[in-house]
C-alpha cells in the first residue's frame, strides 16, 4: 500500500469517527483537518469538496461495517447463527472499530432523509443493501427449517433494524445501563416467535 | 393572547418545523429568519441565542407533543386501549401538525446524543419523561388484567419506542411503502405477546 493510500485511509477513519458525534452536515474540511492537525489545503488536496468527502465517509464506513459486521457472519453456519452473529457483531462493531459516537449508520439516517442528493442516495442505496443481507439471512434460516415456513422475513427485518435503532437511543441518549440487556431481550423474542 | 406571545408561538411552530428537517444544530438564527423573512435582529429579540432558541424550540415541541400525543390518548380507556391510542397519536401527530421532516425527536435524538450541554439534558429528560409515560401506561393495562402479570413493562416500552424508530427509518430514509404497516404489525405483535 502506498504512503498516499495509507494517509487517505487514516483520514477516512478520523472522519467516520468524527461524523459518528458530528454527522455527515457536521463534517467539514476544517473540522476535519484541526481534528488531523493537517492543512485544510492538503486534506482539499485529497477530496476536493466536502460533498466528495462525505461520499467517501459512506463507502469507507461500508466497507468497513462489511469487514466487522457481515463477512465475519457469513463464517457462522447458515440460519440462526448466522442471524444471531450479525446481531453480535453490528452490538460491538462501532465500540471494536474505536467509533466514539456509536454506529455511524443511525446518525446518518436520522440526519440525512431529508436532504436530498447524492449522499442521501448513496446511503438509501447502502441501507437498503444491509436491510436485504439480514432479510436473505432470515429466509435461509426459514429454507433451513430454523423458523417457521410462514414467518414474514421483511417484518422480521424489520423488527431486528428497530430493535437496534432502540439500543443505539436508549444506550447513547439515555445513557440506560440496561439496553443492551433490553436489546438482547428483544432479540430472543424475536426468534422464539419466528421458531 | 397578545400580540407577541402570538408572534412568539408562530415562530416556534415555524422552527420546530425547520429542525425536522435540518436538526437543532441547523437551526441558526439566521436560517429561521430566512424562512420567516424576518430580521436576524428581530429574531434575536426573541431569542437572544441559538441555544436559547434551542431550548425553547424542544419545550415548544414537548407541549405540542403533550397536546397532540398524550393528552388525547388519556381520553381512551386505562389499559391496552390507552396504549393502542397513543401508537396511534404518535404515528400520526407530525404529518398532523404539518412538520415536514417527521418526529422531530427522532431527528433530535440521533444528532444530540454526543452532544453534551443544556439542550442535550433538556431532550434527555423529556424523553426520559416519554419512555415513562408510555411504561406507566403499560403498566395500567397489567393493572386491569389486559396484560398478563409478569410481563416486564420497561421492556414493553423499550420494544414500542424501538418499532416508532423503525418506522422513521423505513418509512423517511428508505422511502419503504409498506412501512407504516410494518410498524403496524410489530406493534399487533407486541400487543400479542403480551395478552
Amino acid at each position: 500500500m502506498s504512503k498516499g493510500t495509507e494517509t487517505r485511509h487514516a483520514i477516512l477513519d478520523r472522519a467516520v469517527a468524527l461524523s459518528s458525534r458530528l454527522g455527515l452536515c457536521g463534517l467539514t474540511l476544517g473540522r476535519l483537518a484541526t481534528n488531523l492537525e493537517m492543512s485544510k489545503s492538503g486534506l482539499f488536496a485529497h477530496f476536493a469538496s466536502k460533498k466528495n468527502l462525505q461520499l467517501q465517509v459512506l463507502e469507507w464506513a461500508g466497507e468497513r461495517f462489511l469487514d466487522d459486521v457481515v463477512r465475519p457472519a457469513f463464517k457462522a453456519p447458515r440460519g440462526e447463527p448466522r442471524v444471531r452473529q450479525l446481531f453480535e457483531n453490528w452490538l460491538r462493531w462501532a465500540e471494536a472499530r474505536n467509533i466514539p459516537g456509536g454506529c455511524p449508520w443511525v446518525q446518518y439516517a436520522a440526519e440525512m432523509d431529508d436532504q436530498p442528493g447524492p449522499v442521501r442516495d448513496t446511503l438509501v442505496e447502502q441501507q437498503k443493501g444491509w436491510i436485504g443481507i439480514l432479510r436473505e439471512c432470515v429466509c435461509r434460516a426459514v429454507a433451513e427449517g430454523h423458523f417457521h415456513k410462514d414467518l414474514d422475513c421483511d417484518q422480521f427485518a424489520y423488527e431486528l433494524q428497530s430493535l437496534m435503532l432502540g439500543w443505539h437511543h436508549a444506550a447513547r441518549l439515555l445513557d440506560d445501563p440496561g439496553a443492551e440487556t433490553r436489546a438482547r431481550r428483544g432479540f430472543e423474542a424475536l426468534l422464539k416467535n419466528a421458531r
